[in-house]
């Protein structure tokens, strides 16, 4: 660590964390710039990228696409000299479910071909299905009782809410000064727990309430299929929303999600009194003979005989959705944490503690890989029983933020981790990290860590194109993928876990939760 | 005309055009008045996009489109209360096309359902084929030489140049009043044409022949089926290059476009020796029993007994490409203009000269549907042979630069015309309307009379996301269209052509030019 460094390391403490003693924390500077120079010269993240994305395709929670993922990863990982490489089972998960075909275009008025992909876990159509069009706008129960007898052998168009307004922004953010500033300067407000308001709470029950109730109408109706749109503009649309996946889940009809203007055309048309029809054929492919969900897993053994039993972690979830090829969301996280580990190893360098990687199963349908982890090995948050492991969890960093690179990292409550981190991201001023917020984030997989009282925490990202553009959409594809943002991630994440494994003391923890049931 | 606005004339005429007289140009007030509360107040210029796009649908030269189009607005000028409503013919167009079905996907390594739209003028697949991929990457033809032998039943795709770059800038950009200075301040360079170097020339000779040699190998190689790409980002893809439309066209292959992202991955997949295979199915429909080329013409009759065999035109393209619905290329000009004559009839107000609307055909292929037009009226710029009618027209007004409002107007280096123009603008300075310059724009139907020396002009518009988001993609939908602007231009275009109408000379013209035979 240069004098320089130091210099502006100090400033940014007195400004940021000013209780906090200052703690100097041991860095070891010919570590860390071997792994620089491995990471930004020998990268192999864009080909983890390209074989994670392009190779084995779409990773739907349980699809053949996310099982072609687990074990090429294993095998990867296992080839970068790691050990204990396996495909661990979390639990319980559901079906799995494959596109096998998925073609919708409009044939009346005019020839109209649309864009589109089933929704996930909707069944086949019975061949290629044209029919009429009916637009459903239905608010509330009463609205959809209004179509009763009406859809029968149609294809029913939900409407969507308003027209789309051009976009005035390019899809390309990266974090200003002053966000990080922002970020930085953050202070907790007195604790409380985020509940949402009753309010919010009753309006989504409500919705979710109006949406089965609709599902259930169009199935005893006898309609034939279903087109719905979600977001998105000029080609990029959504395609992700919730839908049965358990073995047990009532039958629905054959539902393709579109892109606003194809929806949007149709709506307009029909409310004009054109009379529309149009062809849909999906054919969809369920698997029920294994439940399950799975994680990859794999060690670099330490190499302290006091410290080795104690295991640094990092990770960041496989699975996708089923449009595009999760190349940000979150093929980019996991190439990197793939990366990091190749970096480790490719260095020679012993870390004194464990260091494992896990790829996560299933996050996209509540951070069930690494719920299912977390229960199976530290503690169950509903009853917060500890398991021997949990004491011996150093840390956990998580990368799920799309794949722009780091800019720094969330402390997430954690007041006396944020001057150990402040130390380690000096070195990376240069490289554009260096902010620590003591803010929380949350929607990933280190949230299953922080709630039974482990040290989780997810990396400050660069949006990029995250929001709006590649989240959850068809347009989340290797293309997406910046090699520069990628690299520097993975030193970042490499010196991280290197530093974390090296130090004379694991990370340091907030207070324990309570049980979860018994709040 | 209030003072505010007579001051900002004088000041604005000063610093642009200062060496010309300044006559002062005796404007209706009370006129432009209902012009403006017809077209602000009771617009049906959204209406009329409407069912230019979603209704007529995509209106690709001599197609099924096009015909309802042209059908579609005849009868609505009529209803307008316009006369001589008429589908006149321009001359010979070629084959009529239209698609009836589009389908493509990545079959192997595993299913992925493309985004796509069959190439102008390519003929059908026999039926679905799924085929191995050949990726063809040449630029001379001792490159497509080596292909010779392995392209039989294969789908063969054409390289793309370049990776994708994230969008940093957003699809919306209106022009700065930066942008407007600069266009008010121009002055033009001493007379020369714009002929394309020779090395330019070559170049595009060069690449013109190696893609009608590739054309004929894949023909004669037996392959299959043919995927390429030009452009776009998102989900957002051109569509739009040339193709054989001629009756007597060579044989091609049936051809996708396709989204740069699918294109992309299929040529990663293969130049990483994974076996990929693509399922396509085309089916398109040629209509060869009328080659004929139309526009479609109604006027407003002059009421002044000396004027009204004088005539104003104003008129865009009826036509577009065919993967969308041509809303900003060019629905909305047409929309604009049939809403400008719709205003003009509805005023009441008696314009001295004849009034008339032309909506073009074909010029997306080299604006056929003007020049044939202004081939049979006024002169044939081949020989400069000038009809009789040459002399009684008194302007010709152009819209189309995309959806967005009007912000001034291109003199084509007519130098007495702009201070006209000038004082034309100076009532629209509150709508964002007020700048002319002397430079030349081209690429649409006012050069067709440009051409013969008659006064033709294109309006200066905002672009909005017309470049590189709507024009020739996928993308060019009703969507993109925002009322606010459409109603500007068509009161800005309405008034125009009021005032060359009520004006007691025509428009100063240019030179007239050399026969271009001889040049």
């Amino acid at each position: 660590m240069n004098k320089l460094v130091l210099l502006t390391l100090a400033a940014s403490l007195a400004s940021t964390v000013p209780a906090l003693a200052q703690q100097t924390e041991k860095l070891d500077a010919a570590a860390l710039a071997k792994i620089r120079d491995e990471g930004m010269n020998r990268s192999k993240v864009m080909e983890t990228a390209f074989y994670l994305t392009d190779v084995n395709g779409p990773r739907l929670a349980n699809s053949d696409g996310l099982k072609r993922a687990n074990e090429w990863t294993k095998a990867q990982l296992a080839k970068y000299g790691l050990v204990n490489a396996n495909i661990e089972a979390w639990g319980d998960f559901g079906r799995g479910w494959d596109v096998e075909k998925s073609y919708v275009a409009m044939t009346a008025p005019y020839y109209h071909a649309m864009v589109g992909i089933p929704k996930a876990w909707t069944p086949s159509t019975p061949g290629p299905v044209r029919k009429q069009v009916v637009v459903v706008k239905a608010n509330t129960e009463a609205d959809l009782a209004k179509y009763k007898g009406q859809l029968r052998d149609k294809i029913v168009v939900m409407s969507v809410a308003a027209p789309l307004k051009p976009a005035t922004e390019g899809a390309i953010r990266r974090l200003s000064d002053e966000d990080l500033k922002k970020m930085a300067e953050w202070t907790p407000a007195p604790p409380t727990r985020d509940v949402p308001t009753t309010t919010a709470q009753d309006g989504r029950k409500a919705m979710a309430a109006l949406r089965a109730a609709m599902a259930d109408m169009l199935v005893s109706e006898g309609a034939a299929g279903v087109l719905s749109a979600r977001g998105g503009i000029y080609g990029t649309f959504n395609t992700s929303n919730g839908a049965p996946y358990a073995a047990d889940a009532k039958p629905v009809l054959p539902e393709i999600e579109t892109a606003p203007e194809d929806q949007l055309r149709l709506i307009r048309l029909v409310e004009a009194g054109v009379p529309v029809e149009v062809e849909m054929e999906t054919k969809t492919r369920f698997q029920t003979q294994d439940l399950k969900g799975y994680n990859v897993v794999a060690e670099i053994p330490g190499t302290d005989k006091k410290l080795k039993s104690e295991v640094v972690m990092l990770g960041g979830h496989l699975d996708s959705w089923h449009a595009a090829t999760g190349a940000t969301d979150n093929a980019a996280g996991c190439a990197v944490m793939m990366e990091a580990v190749r970096i480790l190893k490719a260095t020679g360098l012993k870390p004194r503690r464990t260091i494992r990687i896990a790829l996560w199963g299933e996050e996209e349908e509540g951070l069930h890989g690494s719920r299912g982890y977390v229960k199976n090995h530290f503690a169950d948050p509903a009853t917060m029983q500890l398991k021997p492991e949990h004491e011996k969890l150093a840390a956990y960093f998580n990368l799920d933020n799309g794949a722009g690179k780091i800019r720094g990292i969330y402390a997430q409550g954690n007041e006396a981790v944020a001057p150990i981190f402040q130390q380690w991201l000096a070195p990376f001023a240069d490289l554009g990290a260096g902010t620590v917020t003591l803010r929380n984030t949350g929607s990933t997989d280190h949230i299953a860590f922080d709630a039974v009282g482990l040290p989780g925490f997810q990396f400050i990202q660069d949006g990029l194109d995250y929001f709006p553009t590649t989240h959850h959409t068809n347009q989340d594809t290797y293309d997406r993928l910046i090699a520069d943002d990628l690299k520097q991630a993975s030193v970042v994440v490499a010196s991280f876990v290197y530093d974390a494994a090296m130090r004379d003391q694991k990370l340091p923890r907030k207070p324990l939760p309570a049980p979860a049931k018994a709040q």
